[in-house]
């Protein structure tokens, strides 16, 4: 077990290098990328060394750094237009990619520094708000659950990695479970292995056992019985993407662990910063599910475990129910769905100006 | 793919010779053990060659057999006491095992034949029993289905192996599956791969692959959402014991999935020989949960997954309340829970009289 003082870095800038936990290699090694320019970035993003989306965006803003040291734009403005365009594209479907990369570039416009500067004091901010942001969803969630379930020692069942590694430190609904053991109310974390890529298994595990908390694994079916049996106080999920009314699509096993949620009267929590939130999505009806092929179910880490010839389906997120929902923890406001309260568009509003 | 008139041959015997089809091995290769002697048999029991209720009590018949040809009682009395008794013992939480035995030695007793002889033919009538159960629990369960969804095609998810394998031939669920198809009403299975030991992904998608019937294999999380979805028309599933009052102990994420159904409007089905309802335990509160112990969840299949030093909570099976279950069938009868119908102790003294 490490010590809770050890900490480990997902993404770091030290004097033109960007430092990346490789997380394909956790948890058997924790092996540190060294990464000077664009071409190996863009590797990395793409084979998924860094994975989730905060912190995906926040190495897309470290990459135009990076880019505007290699290609300067002043004088190889065509390189350097290809190497965002690059870095821009790595992961089509991470909206925070193509957000933190738009984000940097208005950065060293608007800035009369060099570009290379301007680019990294930009990519440092945005690390520092997600890294802020996490903190303050870790506390609002603690004291959310604490709140609804009338104090601690708390049990927490969680699905998938939430953690630092899918942001830059403590993360979303990870961040909650860490914040309460900080606080000396965390019983015990339970973790859904979350099959088939095993974030929960591999990532989440590691997470919790540097933080030093106790915690025990679970198959993803296990959940729902075990909340049956009353072995958790609570259970907290992060979000891919919140419609406006509330319905939110997470990783597969989400709504299942809502069902069991509500079947045992278990608070079911979902932490996700704001800009999760999607007021151009009116319901969860609206939103695609992503079939991610046969071969993440029917092997697993390579290794076959199906009958030759053996197709699935392969679901990458569900969409729990606003009903079925109690609270939507961000790093601004807690709404609770279950008292009828809304992400409506005046919260929007709101939203804007807090930014 | 390979064509529906192959069979299999979980466990057969021929001229001296017990001939199992090793399960450790499937579904990567097609190994069948012959065994001659009561060592090697209860060797394959412990091991898991031969898995499944109904199917370790007919090994356990068999190996009665085996064991007068290898010492004749009137000979060798207490080498033959000794074999029973291994026999007896080789899984000691299998019921069936128990059962089969006395079975097969009251036959032994009460003939006039060479114990050899009479434990053979008790063996084969107990062999041709579980094979005729199976048979009329899949046509039962299909036309209940049948009705139940206002006829084919039929998708029909299910869980772990309920197939031949855990049986003689054809299964529980899994029979009626089958049953389905050869009257040409399955539109498609959908088996959960049924973590830890993913006997859904290894044993019943090589059934289904053998009996030539659309499938697609899911992880164990996707079940709820994807009936959610309108995925499939109806649950099947087997069980390890029924109480009294219909709650069903079976594979872990049965709940889920009767959590989901529920949800869904599909209704959900429990196939198991009248054996398996337990008129002793009252209620599933009463049932108690194993616990399989940590390694089945933080490895796979020997491959470790999880965080070194991780630890895990384990159950072997869930209970699934009745009120969530539409019917129970069995070889005797269709018992619609959903009507108001229960298995009461008038049925049980039906059963005796059927049996």
């Amino acid at each position: 077990m490490q010590s809770s003082s050890q900490k480990f870095r997902t993404i770091e800038w030290n004097d033109g290098v960007v430092i990346l936990l490789d997380q394909t290699k956790l948890p058997a090694k924790e092996n540190y990328l060294q990464i000077s320019d664009v071409d190996g970035l863009v590797r990395a993003i793409k084979r998924l060394s860094v994975r989730g989306a905060p912190a995906i965006g926040v190495a897309g803003a470290y990459g135009v750094a990076l880019a505007a040291r290699q290609f300067p734009p002043a004088k190889k403005p065509k390189e350097f237009a290809a190497a965002i365009e690059q870095i821009r594209t790595a992961r089509p479907t991470a909206v925070n990619l193509e957000k933190r990369v738009t984000e940097t570039m208005a950065a060293i416009n608007r800035s009369s520094d060099s570009p290379a500067d301007a680019a990294l004091r930009a990519a440092h901010a945005i690390r520092e708000e997600e890294l802020q942001s996490s903190t303050e969803m870790g506390e609002r969630g603690a004291y959310a659950v604490l709140d609804l379930c009338g104090g601690g020692p708390i049990t927490a069942m969680t699905i998938c990695n939430t953690g630092g590694l899918a942001t830059v430190e403590r993360g979303t609904a990870l961040a909650v479970i860490q914040t309460l053991h900080e606080l000396g109310h965390l019983a015990e974390a339970i973790p859904l292995e979350t099959r088939p890529l095993l974030q929960g298994g591999r990532l989440t595990t590691w997470e919790l056992q540097r933080m030093g908390a106790n915690y025990r694994l679970i198959v993803d079916s296990a959940g729902p019985f075990l909340l049956s049996r009353g072995a958790a106080d609570v259970v907290l999920i992060g979000a891919d993407r919140i419609a406006a009314n509330g319905d939110t699509a997470n990783k597969i096993g989400s709504y299942s662990l809502a069902l069991g949620a509500r079947e045992a009267g278990v608070p079911f929590i979902v932490v996700a910063p704001e800009s999760t939130v999607d007021f151009e999505t009116a319901t969860g009806a609206e939103i695609k599910i992503e079939d991610r092929g046969p071969l993440e179910v029917t092997s697993i880490q390579g290794h076959e475990i199906a009958t030759a010839g053996s197709t699935a389906i392969n679901p990458a997120f569900d969409v729990t129910p606003a009903r079925l929902i109690t609270a939507i923890v961000t790093e601004a406001r807690v709404v609770r769905l279950d008292r009828g309260e809304t992400l409506d568009p005046v919260d929007s509003l709101r939203r804007e100006e807090i930014e």
